[in-house]
């Protein structure tokens, strides 16, 4: 094996091991900060957007931490091939199920083997949906590993091999899982302890009720001829809570029948 | 209004304007290459994963055009405010109705004001999903112009006044929409002609027909005792497209039940 080694992201610590040196991956590791592994074509694409903003900042001050390992490593050859043809026929091409491990055994180590504390999820349109309950099971975890994928799949001998979950970010096709892999970590890091400064605002936001959430106004009160609804400038906080859930109910109707229907079915 | 000017990536061409030379945008266009404009507080995340694989080619090919607009630009006062406390009261921020329409009237500049060709979109969980047929009805414009919001929302009264269709990536929430804005683009993007090699590949794939994906393999034959299925070697395509085909039944019928119904309704 003469992968790269992984590139990680975050502060900093030493971890101890037993294991001999040379076979250790030798990375040092935050202690108790979650952790996200991905094993990637294209690992210059982290942390892209999540090194910037809320996102960055909770990465510099060591709450999250992201490692990434390059599939092209554990390539077979001198070109270092990852991929095949699918068996028995189509267009595109399929990620190897002996590559895909390799990659993936570099890149549990040291993460725990119980699947309810780190998952490792592969993210593909054919898989069950992303949604917010995900991403709070994911905030409650130590870290996941995910697997982006390309072309037009991955051998399904080692997704059955590593029990992995396919989770998909929805119903459309990416040209690979890596923005997907974004989505996820942005909305699971979010919700760990001191990442967003105000804590109340993971509590009141959509899909938290199972509603959507209400319009919002800011200043200007007077805006091309529209007005702040009246009732926001009332400071009659019983009145205002009403009218938001009034309008958080409507939204929900006329937008998502689907959530509505389960709202209502909640009682 | 002192704005930065917008930060334009792909390939180049100038584009001949009556407007006089001081009011006019004058940023130089691809003709006829789809266009996605992108209002945000952080556009140093553009192209970002854009800028690689697929998608990167694509750019530099002129196939696509990216233009950021930076929101921070066009904010009130020394320090450049774009947004303020909720009416009504609540956590978070607002963005403000007369900083966005500014920012959204220089990114406008020069689109076409047909929504049916150029479609505004406000990046938000309280919209209605994306999905493969809004990527497939994008793919089909001449552009796209996204707003990322951050904070709590952005006022309502600008979205009434733009008509913005709100889009939402799935029932979950980001710390913004940029990562949402850069999905929509790749699915959009990969379906415009020339961006993938394969054209074969958009057609086969998850969701083209209703049904999520078969299962891929690829050599080897025998992998951890796992061999591959013996019809797929078996060089009988009908027996093959007739085995892809209840596969792709059978898990849409187990992991998308709401897939499954729409299916099998169509009959």
């Amino acid at each position: 094996m003469t992968e790269e080694p992984p590139k990680s992201h975050g502060r900093l610590s030493i971890r101890a091991s037993l294991k001999p040196r040379d076979l250790m991956d030798e990375q040092p590791r935050l202690k108790g900060a979650w952790e996200a592994r991905i094993v990637t074509l294209f690992p210059d694409a982290f942390p892209g957007i999540l090194g910037l903003s809320l996102m960055g900042k909770a990465l510099d001050m060591g709450l999250w931490r992201l490692e990434t390992h390059d599939l092209r490593g554990f390539g077979e050859g001198k070109h270092r091939n990852v991929d095949d043809t699918p068996a028995g026929g189509g267009a595109g091409m399929v990620l190897r199920a002996d590559v895909v491990d390799a990659a993936l055994r570099t890149a549990m180590q040291g993460a725990s083997t119980d699947r309810a504390r780190w998952p490792v999820m592969y993210l593909s349109p054919r898989g069950r949906p992303f949604d917010q309950a995900t991403a709070r099971r994911l905030a409650d975890c130590d870290g996941v590993t995910l697997l982006c994928g390309r072309f037009e799949g991955v051998d399904q001998r080692v997704l059955d091999h590593w029990q992995i979950e396919e989770v998909s970010l929805g119903d459309f096709v990416l040209t690979g899982g890596e923005i997907a892999a974004q989505a996820l970590i942005d909305a699971t890091v979010r919700l760990r302890p001191g990442v967003l400064g105000n804590q109340a605002s993971t509590e009141e936001e959509s899909f938290s009720d199972g509603l959507l959430e209400h319009p919002q106004y800011t200043r200007p009160q007077s805006w091309q001829g529209a007005d702040i609804p009246e009732v926001l400038t009332s400071g009659n906080h019983g009145a205002i809570a009403k009218w938001r859930h009034a309008q958080a109910e409507q939204i929900t109707a006329t937008r998502r029948p689907d959530l509505w229907a389960k709202y209502r079915s909640k009682g």
